[in-house]
């Protein structure tokens, strides 16, 4: 949530003028995304966000990124569309670093979404594993269970630095996964990041979903599992079951999960907060000092993995059969 | 430049009842204005921004503050409207602080206006000026030259580690200017911050002003020689003579300066970047650690210091006699 590069008047000017959008009434930094600066752009057409793609985005995945989108938009999803200049291209340049503009969706996160929510999200989610379908790009996911020790290694001792014992708890959890992660489940696109600030809603509903920087080929349930540890837990990290209820039926409501993703579920719930727990870990070790974003405590992930280690089926987290 | 305070689902749910605005249909956190959190949000019937006043924004001048918008807009001056609430209330609160709607104003703030922009500039203080009149709320300035000693004081030696000398620079620009400040001269209503920031334009043309939040009573002069400082300084801090003249002349198709303004134009724009350069080195020398926005340099005032010390004539900021 940063604005990380200031646009020059006239570079901004320049890029404008490459689409056919109109005249630019307001551009204003604003505070989504994480690791990318967006704007919002309007113009005397329409409205707009403008991201500018910074280092920590993988300039060779752009074109996956701005492709999916498109083909999700294609497909009937609410998301964010690419807009393409008058030569045809979605992705340009501005100050210096890789530029996209994409259409703005109505819709407001939520900060504490309630049970109804996380229905409409399990229901979008679904909705945007079906959407997927057909998009031929391939994108293995760079957080799957293969690169989570990169991250353990990353860490390494200083994990205990955040909590005694940290590294002793992920080093056991990444044996246990690596030794057994579930594979041959029904797979395709994937969100990977489907918090709460990537969903938006209006009156209730859901009204689309933003942010696919981390979209890449995965196991559906997996999916499924990340907004489990994303939606479901309290502040005080107790596992909410209505909630938990709520997200799987809204999932279900579009796709029933098979009885394989079904066994698999408490294990995909426990490796997705090891993944979250990784990656939070490594951000919190090795922030650059005078950063302006505060990087995410690693801890809640940690209390979530005591929770999911003693659960032993899917009905524990609200799968109704 | 920074949302500095999250706001809960319902506590804005129940904030945005209080208006007859419609429904939200988008709420993002934007980076404008430095001490307070500002919000785009749009309803099915129109744009706004909402501001979280933090606690550098005295309480006891927020309704001079938003009294003065609801003048100036009624006066004619292109500027945030406050919107008031079903009970004509213009001023809430929302998670714990104060807070209010305003209308959205359409335009781009510029990062290096150029000088047809400065005309503009000129032109809107004018107006601004002229539309204060029979505004009846006092506000003195507090960052007039009686303001400034105890700033210096606050500074005091340790502006040296800034630069060196700078505390004893400080202090004899002080005494000169509590020796001699020109009194007498027409005032009113003030901007007193109307940096590039501050006001927007659209092809070229300026569309309105923002941020009133240092508005008071004091000289209009002095208002101009802050704009004088603000905007006809190049980056390497030269001074551009055609921004200075396209400036004064904007501002004059408006209102013509007395004979006593322009003997004071000089001092006026000493002082002016004196004050800037006192309060930007005590927030530099005061920057709580771990703040999310960074202090402003102070030593480019100082440099402009430099320059206005040898001015000795308005005409040489570009004023044609």
């Amino acid at each position: 949530m940063a604005v990380y590069t200031d646009v020059a008047d006239d570079e901004l000017e320049r890029f404008v003028a490459r689409y056919d959008i109109g005249q630019v009434t307001s551009f204003k930094g604003i505070a989504e995304g994480v690791s990318n600066s967006n704007f919002f752009l309007q113009t005397d057409r329409d409205r707009f966000i403008l991201t500018l793609y910074e280092a920590r985005a993988p300039r060779s995945d752009l074109p996956f990124f701005i492709g999916l989108m498109d083909h999700l938009s294609a497909n009937g999803l609410n998301c964010p569309r690419p807009v393409r200049d008058r030569s045809g291209e979605a992705l340009g340049e501005l100050s210096a670093k890789p530029a996209a503009l994409v259409t703005f969706l109505d819709g407001v996160s939520l900060k504490r979404p309630q049970a109804i929510h996380c229905e409409e999200a399990g229901r979008a989610l679904a909705e945007l594993h079906a959407a997927g379908a057909g998009f031929e790009v391939k994108r293995p996911n760079p957080l799957a269970v293969s690169g989570w020790r990169p991250l353990a290694d990353a860490a390494g001792a200083r994990a205990d630095r955040i909590s005694p014992g940290l590294s002793r708890r992920i080093a056991e959890e990444l044996s246990c996964h690596e030794a057994a992660w579930p594979t041959g489940l029904p797979s395709g696109i994937v969100h990977a990041d489907l918090f709460p600030d990537n969903v938006f809603f209006i009156g209730g509903k859901c009204s689309g979903l933003i942010d696919f920087y981390f979209a890449a080929q995965d196991a559906f349930a997996y999916d499924l599992a990340i907004c489990l540890n994303a939606w479901c837990f309290e502040t005080d990290l107790s596992f909410n079951l209505t909630k938990g209820q709520a997200l799987l039926s809204g999932y279900e409501s579009r796709r029933r999960l098979t009885d394989a993703e079904t066994a698999a579920l408490p294990q995909l719930a426990r490796g997705a907060a090891l993944r979250f727990l990784l990656t939070r870990t490594v951000d919190f070790l090795d922030v650059p000092p005078g950063a302006l974003v505060k990087p995410h405590d690693p801890l809640p992930y940690d209390r979530r993995l005591t929770f999911h280690r003693r659960i032993s089926s899917a009905a524990e987290y609200g799968l109704v059969r």
